[in-house]
């Protein structure tokens, strides 16, 4: 059976390039990278080229301002859980500006500091997914500690103006603090943190084709937090645990790989996503774009299928060895739709058969031609069995 | 050059069975273990074997009681900060009690909480690095939360009676949680948790022939806690952040090497590390051993060379490709003495000379007779260039 991965947005495929690069760290080269002895050596060398690999692939100058984690949840646990330790009280210093469209890896980190007693300020999107600038910034108040915007949605893959966030931010207040979560950003779009006002991006290695089990927190020179992860003196005494070196070897080659493919990603991906999406909209009346945002990651588009039932689309696609979701990998096995379609007001009617299709570099045309053809007989199948006859008729189907 | 490696308390090499096990994660396997598709249940259903495997290292039947982290370090955090989350407060309910002889890892979290305004009893060791149980029992007051007790010791092998302090513990009040750091205990010695009073056991799968980068929490059944790593819904809502499948699967197939070979351990690699210990005492006579306690870890040593800079001896013996520490790694760089011989009262002349030697199941017996000739080589070279050549003359140097 063909097996047609588009969900690249959840997980994505270990070059086999970045395999080979790690091998060496899981057979001989095993030593503790905080040893004082020669193979030692070996090992913390390749963790500190891997760190300026990562500082290089998100645009800043200092390989210092680069923390290895355990993944994207513990750099964005890292940074706000920091900065919250570091800056907040409850009575003076105690609000937080956020989108309604996070990662619930971040709204859970805001909803357990609201059960705190800190106040969250949440900023929605428009209906094409799009957030109003100018609205987050009036809700700053002299309590406000933290700024968080995501870089690219993972869902729909609208991109926010992070940079622009994070200057009218600190021009309005210096002390505040703005964290990125670049998840869905790296890899996928150019980085350029040097001389922005970001003071903390967050990355995870295995959404650009390096393993599960590693990420990054860039952390601008200067910005103090507390940290998070405490124990020994590892990662500058910011980050203890014994380092991954297998998989940080990994992130660092992985990062080099996307970022010397980041023009083909934004052309040859872009090209076969655009085709995705136009011959999907194209053969089928109910499909409606979600994702509409100016501004988009060039591998995903996020297709609402009105009066089809989500989870059976992806049922009958699995079938047929076409990989796709609805949401995001961390909220699957709910039924609850997506918090971004909803904050975009996507109608009901199509909330409920919105599928998420992401694409990688090793898509192939052939994979997209297949999807081309096999989505629509998916949803002609099921508005045949649909209990919404007559809305499906009127819409050609 | 040989490469006698005898830092395995430090960090481990992987197992090729083990490397073996995992690789095909690394490779076709990359479906993210909680998406809803076909390739997502051969990784969820390994996750779920692998929890099976490490239940049963630990001697528990059931498996939901193991959560998979990233490391020891953060198994510790989410232990301890977890109960003081949950169940502490600065007024009535602020007390923990742990020891001494604690690995960094857990110490530093205490001392974070002691600026936070929590109050923490250190109880010592006696000379042999043995723990005073009735003491630590007598410093329970109406405000303890906690009790944290390392299984093993990392740098002088030490075994700790855990079930014993967990049940006095609980005789005591059952409403306080007991930590047990089992990092260098694992895969030395038989673990058995059912049944016991322990609350929270902590495994890091790189000090049993698994990579660096993964590790287990042990939560007893019905014992709540707030969670640590704060996001989706992976690990029954209990450690967010997508698994690590290649890692998990490894630690499993690890464990059940581990536990297979315990006997070896017991038996075989006792044996050298006896005849290591032996080897080098007998041939010097300013050699102490530091491993005193009655009850210890097979793989470990610990001796002190009176008059002799550890630092010195440890770059002497890299020399000759002979790779052992003084303290733990993640102190390593810190000219301070071990902490731990400190606490057992080693006096000063051997205290900045003292050597861990840690074997595993891959030590050689000619790797041992290489050591056993090298060590006092480099001591007696040492010896010369002392300052204390009187004292060494009188111990025979």
């Amino acid at each position: 059976m063909k097996e047609i991965y588009l969900d690249n947005n959840a997980t994505t495929r270990v070059d086999d390039k970045v395999l080979e690069a790690m091998l060496p760290f899981l057979k001989d080269n095993y030593a503790n990278p905080s040893s004082m002895y020669d193979p030692a050596r070996t090992t913390s060398c390749a963790i500190e080229k891997a760190r300026e690999q990562i500082a290089d692939f998100l645009g800043v100058n200092d390989p210092k301002t680069i923390l290895f984690t355990s993944c994207g949840t513990e750099s964005a646990n890292t940074a706000i859980k920091g900065v919250v330790e570091k800056f907040g009280n409850k009575e003076t210093k105690n609000h937080i500006i956020t989108t309604r469209v996070e990662h619930p890896c971040v709204l859970s980190v805001y909803e357990n500091l609201e059960k705190k007693g800190y106040k969250v300020s949440y900023v929605g999107v428009n209906e094409n997914g799009e957030l109003d600038i100018e609205n987050l910034i009036s809700l700053i108040t002299p309590e406000t500690i933290l700024v968080s915007v995501m870089h690219a949605n993972n869902e729909i893959g609208a991109i926010y103006p992070v940079y622009e966030v994070a200057s009218k931010v600190k021009e309005k207040n210096k002390d505040i603090k703005v964290f990125v979560d670049g998840v869905q950003a790296a890899g996928k779009i150019p980085i350029k943190l040097q001389d922005s006002e970001i003071d903390f991006y967050s990355i995870s290695a295995h959404k650009f084709h390096a393993p599960k089990g590693v990420g990054a927190l860039y952390v601008k020179k200067g910005t103090l937090f507390e940290p998070f992860m405490l124990g020994g003196h590892q990662e500058n005494s910011l980050r203890a645990g014994t380092q991954n070196t297998p998989y940080i070897v990994a992130m660092g080659v992985a990062a080099k790989l996307a970022k010397d493919a980041l023009d083909y990603e934004l052309t040859e991906v872009k090209r076969l996503r655009d085709k995705l999406e136009q011959g999907i909209l194209s053969q089928l009346g109910n499909a409606k774009l979600n994702s509409k945002a100016s501004s988009r990651v060039p591998n995903t588009t996020n297709i609402g299928f009105e009066y089809i039932e989500g989870e059976l689309i992806l049922l009958y696609l699995n079938e047929l060895g076409i990989y796709a979701s609805s949401g995001s990998a961390c909220t699957s096995g709910s039924l609850d739709p997506s918090h971004v379609l909803r904050a975009q007001k996507v109608p009901f009617t199509s909330l409920h058969g919105s599928i998420r299709f992401s694409l990688s570099r090793f898509t192939t045309e052939e994979e997209i031609d297949y999807a081309i053809e096999k989505v629509p007989e998916v949803i002609k199948k099921l508005a045949k069995i649909s209990p919404f006859q007559k809305e499906l008729n009127e819409l050609g189907l």
